[in-house]
Order: structure tokens, then C-alpha cells, then sequence
């Protein structure tokens, strides 16, 4: 830390993100992306902007949410883009929640929201999984906090219905909830027509899991107009030209190749049954998962051993070191001959 | 505004971009782009990252710090790459500033600077310039504060000496001191060899001017590595994977091709002297300039009407309302096709 260093973050700890190895030698298992290739309608896209770029993109990415409002039902007016799903939820945490708004959230769910709860200097509740790794939806009803959720979770993959989403959300009028929908596409059922009925809804996403857009950076959020300008404001205070002309071009093709990604993510949940299969055969607990990876332990390894083997072994998947859950191990769903490879793996080391 | 947008930021006024308009219908001098396509380079490398935008970018931006370095002479860990240069002048402000270290900045000079320190509730103090619009060195020289300079100065075009830079920065030693060089290329020394001399100096750039990637949005910090790691806490608790794969991919080649860019920005310089030679012939008061745009007032229209009268002939140039310079206008310097066009549109608007 340097000496010029502002005390407000001088005890901020920043998200660790997964291991982003830049050689490419591993089974990629550790970081939740896509196993399968954008389309190529985004290649085309986006190769037409690389000889446009000396021109700004378009703060207000009208053609890309005119495509989203299409694609997700809804009004132009309800969506705003972000580089990245990240940054809507920074976006949200700062326009709607602080000292007086304080956030509640699951003991165990995505590692950035206690990060920029901090970052904002708002004040947070960890709310505890059950033992079951599932939330208890009493535990956020009326509880006049501001609630973020992952839907489905993030680690354990575990989805809640819809119903006990509009449960919290109707229990909480005055305060804003966001759904963060970044594995929706895997299985679970999305939040987003609810946003009509109620005015405290937020529901975030992102293309980087169903989409295969991680390395484009393309996130949203969609909600009441009157919440998205909010958050708008917060978006021309910081960075007005967020998204980039490659990765708006990329999206509006993304979407219209819709299809394409939708059949992936089908496969993706047939490769994760598979998965599941295997891994509990081979003695693994793995939770119910809506999402493209499964969080599993098994009794005759510890977390830490069974990530550091696979490692050695060029696999790659995502250990943490948590108390309550470094037994465990998130492992994300890639082709079908990535899971063979890992099985195999995890056979070999076990052995 | 909602009911449950925060108090902290109700009284938030945004940055205003300039006018972006996607019909592509106008000669467009108004946001500083350059009129020069990005390289053949630039494209092959965006194509090649398009085919992989399912794995996340590499958020330590290894291979073009690397190549960064190389082309500014310094080391790879004095860097930090961002989603444009807004990004890190915000991380710079969140990082160093605070109630306890006041900002300091011109009165007139980049619009962003003010919003940047009232998101962060950081107190700041406007320094006027001088009638003639240059900044006094003495009113930066020991201040205890810290302190933001665009060099050239934005709108204004008006560049310091690089010895009176020096003179701020060790004058102020307990100190942060910005310089924002987003003009750089277009005829001014950069501060960047200071950094090794002074640790509380951060040079800001981007290549969305001199490299024509506006639209790609990529920034950069350079300065002394305590105070890059400090931006990194930023960052990593902000958003870690900030700048994209194909920004990324498309700022290596840019770099490769640095040559053709210079090239351009001496072409843009001659392009300027021109317009400056015929904007004085028809009796315009024009601000020296060593950035890729013009400051110009003439008696004989007012500012706004100008604008106006040039918008309606299909040349967009930006006007500002703020009332010690109301009755310039900023003129980005495009092409010398582009040029004459606006010579002749301002002696057609003004007869």
C-alpha cells in the first residue's frame, strides 16, 4: 500500500478471481465459461466494428436493447447494458443501497457481493445457507433490507422457484431486490416478467455462461424504468461509454442467434446429468444443480487435495477456502469430452 | 428519480457525452475521434479473439502490459489497463482522494473531473484560468492538494511545459498529481519519464485519440508501481476483468502499428495548423492548440449560434454552455476533405 493510499479501502479485500491460466494447457474447468464457440454471426459482427473503432460506441447501446427488448419480452426503457454483469450490480449496490439501506445476502453465494457492499461502505448481513446448502425463503421475507440473490446460487448451483422469488420480492416492498439470473439459462426459471408487477425488482445477467461471451464483458440489468435511470445516473457518473462497439455488436448477433446458444445450454445440462451420474457413482455428494457447473465433495478426499491433484494432472476446477464449504469443489460443466476427461482423472487420483 | 435511489447520490449531476449520433449523417468534429481508420492489425487481431470470446480475458492484461511497456520505456509493473481513461481517473480518485486530500482543478477543463469527485463525495476546488486560458503554475505550486491537470487541456487545447509539470509534482510531494495526457500525441511532451523521479505522479492516457480506438475503449494508468498496485485494489473490488478480449487484443496490434498512428497525429497536426490559418482569416480568435482540436470564438457569431447554424448544414462541432466559454467552440480536427467542408459550411452560415 502506497502512503498516498485513501484510509475508506485501506482494509478492502478485493474479489479473487479464478485462475485465468493465459497458457491454455488445462481441462478449463474452474471459471463457469461456455465449453462452446460464439456463432459465427458474432465473429462477422464484430469484425465489421474492428473497422470502425476510432468511433465512440454508443453510450446509450440503443440497437443492442432494442434487440434484448425483443429477445427478453421487454421494454426498451427496463434495460441497461454493462461491461459485464459485474458492473450492473456495482451499479445497483450504489444507487440503491447505504447506511441507511443496508444489504442482506447468503452466507454462502458469489464472492464479489461482500466485496462491493465494502467497497460502498454499506452495510451487510450473511444471511446462513441451511445445512442443505438451500436458502430459506423466511429468512428474507419482510426483513425491510435490500436482498441480492443468486438464482440460481452460486457456488452450489441450487435454483429457487419462482413463487418464492415473488415471495421475497412482495414481502419487501420497500426495499430493492436484485436476482442475479447469471446461470438462469441452465435450468431455472427467470424473474424477469415479474419486473412488470413490481417496482422493487432487479434482475441481473450476463453473456458470459450461456452466451459464450465471457472475454466480450456484456452484462444487464433489467427493471422498473424509474430503477434503470437511477442506475443510469450512477453510469454516466463513472463510465458513460461502458460498453464498447466489438462486444455491443457482438451481442445484438449473439441474440439474434438466439437459438444457437439456447441448444447449447440444453447440451450443457445433458453433459451435467451425465456428470452428476459419474461423480456420484464414484462417492461424491454433488447438489441439485440448475447451473453449468456442480459443487461436490467426497468423503475419501478433501477439497483442497482433490483440486491440487486434478491441478497436477492438467484439470482445472475451482477450490475454496471457506470453512463450510472447502470440502467441496465447484466444477464447471464443458463438453462431454471434458467431463470424460476430468472422470477419469478424478479416477486416477483417487486411486 | 425513484423512491429508493440513494440519498448520497441525489444530488448527482451526470457527465453529458457529446452527441452521438449513429445515422453517421454528419462530418462529425465533435468528440475528438480520430478521422483515421484503425490499422489492418488492429481488425486481424479483433477477428482472431472474436472466434474466442467464450473464455474470460486475462484480467492481469499480461501480453499488452508487456507490449505497453515496451513502447513507453517502462516497466511492466507501472501500468494498469482500463476500460477507457475514464475508468482510471475514477479508480485514481476513489484510490488517492478523500475528505482528508482534497482535489484541485482548472475551472475549465475536462467536464468529468467535477463529477468524478462529487460521485466520491471528495471536496474540490475549481482554480480558475487565466483570462488568456492558461493555467498558472503558481496556483498548483505547494497547495497540499491533490491535483488533476489534462495536458493539453480539454477544451482549450493548451499544452504546459513539461518543467512546469515537474514543478507541480515535486512541489507537492505528500500529494497526488494526475496528469491526464489523453492529447498527448498531437505536439505535447509527455510526463511519463517523471515517474521514475517522483512516486506521487500517475499519467493517465488513452487510445481512443491518437490510436482511433474510441470505440474500443481502452485507457491506461502509468505512475510508480505502489501507487498501481493501490488502482488494482480499485479495480480488483470494482471489476477485475475490466478490459475485454478484443480491446485488449486490438491494443497489442495498435501498439504493434504504432508508427501509422504517429504518422496520423503528424498529419492531424498539419491538418490543424490549416484550420487554424483559415479559421484566423475569417476573423476567428483561436487558442494555441497542441491537441487533435481547435478552441475558436469569432466576434461576429455567437457561440451557440455557430453550433447551431453548422449542425443544420450537417457539421457537428460541441458547444458548452458553461458561461466563461460559451462563446468558443471545440472543433475536432478530422480529415483535410473534412476540414474544408467545415470552412466552407462557416463561411456559408456566416454570409
Amino acid at each position: 500500500m502506497s502512503r498516498f493510499f485513501t484510509e475508506k479501502y485501506s482494509s478492502l479485500i478485493p474479489y479473487t478471481p479464478g485462475e485465468q491460466p493465459q497458457d491454455m494447457q488445462y481441462v478449463k474447468l474452474n471459471t463457469n465459461e461456455s465449453p462452446y464457440l460464439p456463432s459465427q454471426g458474432v465473429s462477422e459482427a464484430v469484425e465489421k466494428e474492428s473497422r470502425r473503432l476510432q468511433l465512440y460506441s454508443d453510450p446509450e447501446c440503443v440497437l443492442l436493447r432494442k434487440k434484448m427488448a425483443e429477445v427478453f419480452g421487454v421494454d426498451f426503457n427496463q434495460i441497461l447494458m454493462t461491461n459485464g454483469s459485474d458492473e450492473i450490480l456495482n451499479f445497483a449496490f450504489m444507487a440503491f443501497a447505504d447506511e441507511k439501506r443496508p444489504l442482506a445476502f447468503a452466507d454462502i453465494t458469489y464472492g464479489f457481493y461482500p466485496v462491493f457492499a465494502q467497497l460502498n461502505h454499506i452495510p451487510y448481513t450473511e444471511i446462513p445457507l441451511k445445512d442443505d446448502f438451500t436458502i430459506d425463503i423466511n429468512d428474507y421475507i419482510g426483513i425491510n433490507k435490500n436482498i441480492v440473490i443468486a438464482n440460481p446460487n452460486a457456488p452450489t448451483g441450487i435454483c429457487l422457484e419462482i413463487s418464492d422469488i415473488e415471495k421475497i420480492v412482495e414481502s419487501n416492498p420497500d426495499n430493492v431486490v436484485i436476482i442475479d439470473e447469471a446461470y438462469i439459462d441452465f435450468g431455472g426459471e427467470s424473474a424477469i416478467p415479474l419486473i412488470n408487477k413490481y417496482d422493487n425488482l432487479i434482475v441481473t445477467g450476463t453473456f458470459s455462461k450461456s452466451r459464450s461471451m465471457a472475454g466480450a464483458r456484456l452484462g444487464f440489468g433489467i427493471a422498473n424504468e424509474k430503477l434503470i435511470a437511477d442506475m443510469n445516473t450512477v453510469k454516466y457518473s463513472t463510465n458513460p461509454y461502458n460498453v464498447n462497439r466489438m462486444t455491443s455488436a457482438a451481442g445484438i448477433a449473439a441474440l439474434e442467434d438466439n437459438d444457437y446458444y439456447m441448444d447449447n445450454c440444453k447440451k450443457i445440462q445433458q453433459t451435467r446429468e451425465w456428470t452428476v451420474e459419474q461423480l456420484k457413482s464414484l462417492g461424491f455428494e454433488v447438489l441439485e444443480s440448475k447451473a453449468n457447473f456442480v459443487f461436490a465433495k467426497n468423503e475419501r478426499i478433501s477439497g483442497e487435495k482433490l483440486y491440487t491433484e486434478l491441478k497436477k494432472n492438467g484439470v482445472l476446477i475451482r477450490h475454496f477456502t471457506k470453512e463450510k464449504i472447502c470440502e467441496y469443489n465447484r466444477i464447471t460443466i464443458g463438453t462431454p469430452e471434458q467431463m470424460k476427461i476430468l472422470i477419469d482423472t478424478i479416477k486416477k487420483v483417487m486411486n
